[in-house]
């Protein structure tokens, strides 16, 4: 069984939308043991229907998104019932659905809608219920070979995901095998060369049947194990995160933010943040984890140097003698979020996010990042890209760390305040 | 000159990574009037030629991304060159500047950096100011036809972008025709099939040779225009924009929060936020902008309720009477957030951002937004999406339009106070 994926929209290759289907069907296949052997994108036209075809001639099952919309340049279940040699016909009750989700929003469905009621002879329908295009499912067997099965999807994400959890994948995980093991450790801290150097030669003298892989993001690098035998890639983690200790920040899909709240509440501790050249992006992360508000109590976003002072209670002859972006002031903004919010440990952070020079002394990337808890507090000078959002990446994901690495000193017990 | 684009890497495929390049490269590529024909993706491995000789057979610019780095699974030079029938050589001035790159953080370089050294013989190098892979432009003049010119990047997406700006794109724009007239209105309030219903039977009757386009994201559309004649464009622009009044926020690649922050400016106001159930995102948004700090004083991120009291004022009996998610408790967080900064419009969310049910009286999607300025508070009460990003995107998406259209009534003058 392979899968290839094609995505149509003009508006992708035009850059003005990010590619999210691949990384959510990606990840909802590799879940299954299943990966994509190929993706493509293609403009909304006739370009549809070479690429389809040409997917049909390698995979056997092929997913396309997109295309089944109401407006004009949506001609995905035309071009694939033209390459199938399958008629359309208009389907009432499909109409009928669209005609209730517009009459709940007090709306008349206007006459071309009808277009997303037509189905190719054959096809099976899969139901919407975040919109009002449904997803279609055909099998071809009118060639040599095995059947090429085609899920035609909707493009927007609101809509696909959840289509693609309770009708695309249960049909894919009957076919597949059992699930390949594969096993992610997300690493912090080591360049990927040094990654390599310090892991791969251990790694494959000791496991030899297991695929190595690495993917670095800013400030961190993961370390990919795929292999036949789930025991053995299993064996295989344990060494390297033996290996590698602390630099090991989680597994498979944990992201920092999630991690630092799973410490935190496991601990019992209570965390908030002040932000200044960040701008609330550290915040926005940790409470994307669902449980955060757990462990968050809150944040203080403070641009303005009056609210630096009205909030976090800087005091202004500080941020005078030494400037917004200084070692001093994310200090004194780390002990005032602590001190005020009662939270057990605060971060705070100023810098010159870019774009634009900044000064010689206060060159945009320049960033500090403070840490404060019972013990104290504790600021790191750091450079970092001076590009805004760039800088806001890799500002919150230092915070993080350090975050994270205190409350790891907390669950081993070194810290006897926490 | 038919431009694809070839993203290689497993993570890709594997849903781990987003493929910001497909973005970058064809927003770049669109603004010099060129357009990707194609983007493919594959794993690091032997696929990489497959894909690139079809490329090849189809197009005459052929960018690669990614798999140029140090690691084993890192063999896009080797396919390449292999494909061209090209050996490649070590050279000693790009393993100097690695070197460099290293010793500057007081490392030594590992052995196996040195692949990265290794040139396809007649290749041009592209210099890699931000890592230690340097880009690789080959034109294969080899077969019948027209010159294929491969260009290979490498895959992080800070090295390959200003690699990109500095190196490829002047070589492209030298090549390209004029630009490719395009224009954009973005779109917000109308749904997708009536604003086409809207706009596409006159746009095509007085500008049959305009293309038009759609591509509807989470509470906002986008109306594209391409055709071959500039001035014939801008006039369906200007038709369409007149026609869709207050729901065109803006174009291009503007986006909602830099045109509240631009409004903002211009008329010299002064904003802040109080998020609750947003977490940040609004304030993220807000300050991912150039140029927020000139009108962005801050945010309270309250997301325990003694927050809400401490830092906004809000009266605790308030909150236990109405709840935290209230319309009640939404404009008192604003007037709260207005009467401490002393911002001249504040906004306040508050709201269920789910996953999990919530409750019958507060489920999960519901929302309270609150505007606050010298005339009084309103608040608006709205069911968004029950799932995590996609609530907090869409409640910030409908904040940032409440201060769109306050601060647009101020502008005009219809508002005395503003």
């Amino acid at each position: 069984m392979t899968v290839e994926l094609l995505n149509t929209g003009s508006e992708l290759l035009l850059g003005q939308t990010l590619n999210t289907h691949a990384r959510f069907i990606g990840r909802r296949l590799a879940d299954c043991g299943l990966r994509i052997a190929r993706q493509t994108t293609v403009p909304d036209g006739p370009e549809i229907g070479a690429a389809l075809a040409e997917a049909m001639s390698r995979a056997t099952v092929i997913i396309v998104t997109g295309g089944l919309g109401p407006t004009s340049d949506d001609i995905t279940r035309d071009v694939a019932a033209a390459l199938l040699g399958r008629s359309l016909h208009f389907e009432p009750d499909i109409f009928e659905r669209i005609r209730e989700r517009f009459a709940r929003r007090g709306l008349t469905p206007p006459e071309r809608v009808k277009v997303q009621a037509m189905v190719p002879d054959g096809a099976e329908i899969l139901p919407n219920d975040h919109g009002t295009a449904p997803g279609l499912y055909l099998v071809d067997e009118s060639r040599p070979g095995p059947p090429k099965r085609l899920y035609l999807l909707p493009g927007p994400p609101r809509e696909l995901n959840p289509m693609f959890e309770s009708h695309v994948l249960p049909r894919l995980r009957a076919m597949a095998g059992p699930p390949l093991p594969i096993r992610i450790l997300r690493t912090i801290g080591i360049p990927e060369s040094h990654l390599q150097d310090r892991i791969e030669g251990p790694l494959r003298s000791q496991f030899p049947d297991v695929e190595i892989g690495y993917c670095a993001r800013p400030g961190e690098v993961d370390l990919r194990l795929i292999g036949r035998d789930a025991g053995l890639v299993a064996r295989a983690e344990e060494f390297a995160a033996r290996d590698l200790g602390d630099a090991v920040y989680g597994t498979g899909d944990d992201t920092l933010e999630q991690v630092v709240v799973r410490l935190a509440s496991s601990a019992g501790l209570r965390l908030a943040c002040a932000e200044s050249c960040t701008g609330g992006h550290l915040a926005d992360r940790l409470t994307g984890v669902p449980g955060a508000s757990a462990v968050f109590l809150g944040a203080a976003v403070v641009y303005a140097n009056e609210e630096k002072t009205r909030q976090l209670g800087v005091p202004p002859e500080l941020i005078a003698r030494h400037g917004a972006v200084s070692a001093e002031v994310a200090a004194a903004m780390a002990e005032g979020c602590l001190r005020r919010t009662g939270a057990d440990h605060a971060i705070a952070l100023t810098g010159v996010a870019g774009p634009g020079p900044g000064t010689p002394e206060k060159p945009a990337g320049l960033c500090f990042i403070a840490h404060a808890s019972a013990r104290g507090a504790r600021v790191e000078r750091l450079t970092l890209p001076p590009d805004r959002p760039a800088f806001k990446e890799a500002a919150a994901q230092v915070a993080l760390d350090i975050l994270r690495r205190a409350l790891m000193l907390c669950a081993r017990g070194a810290e006897k305040s926490c």
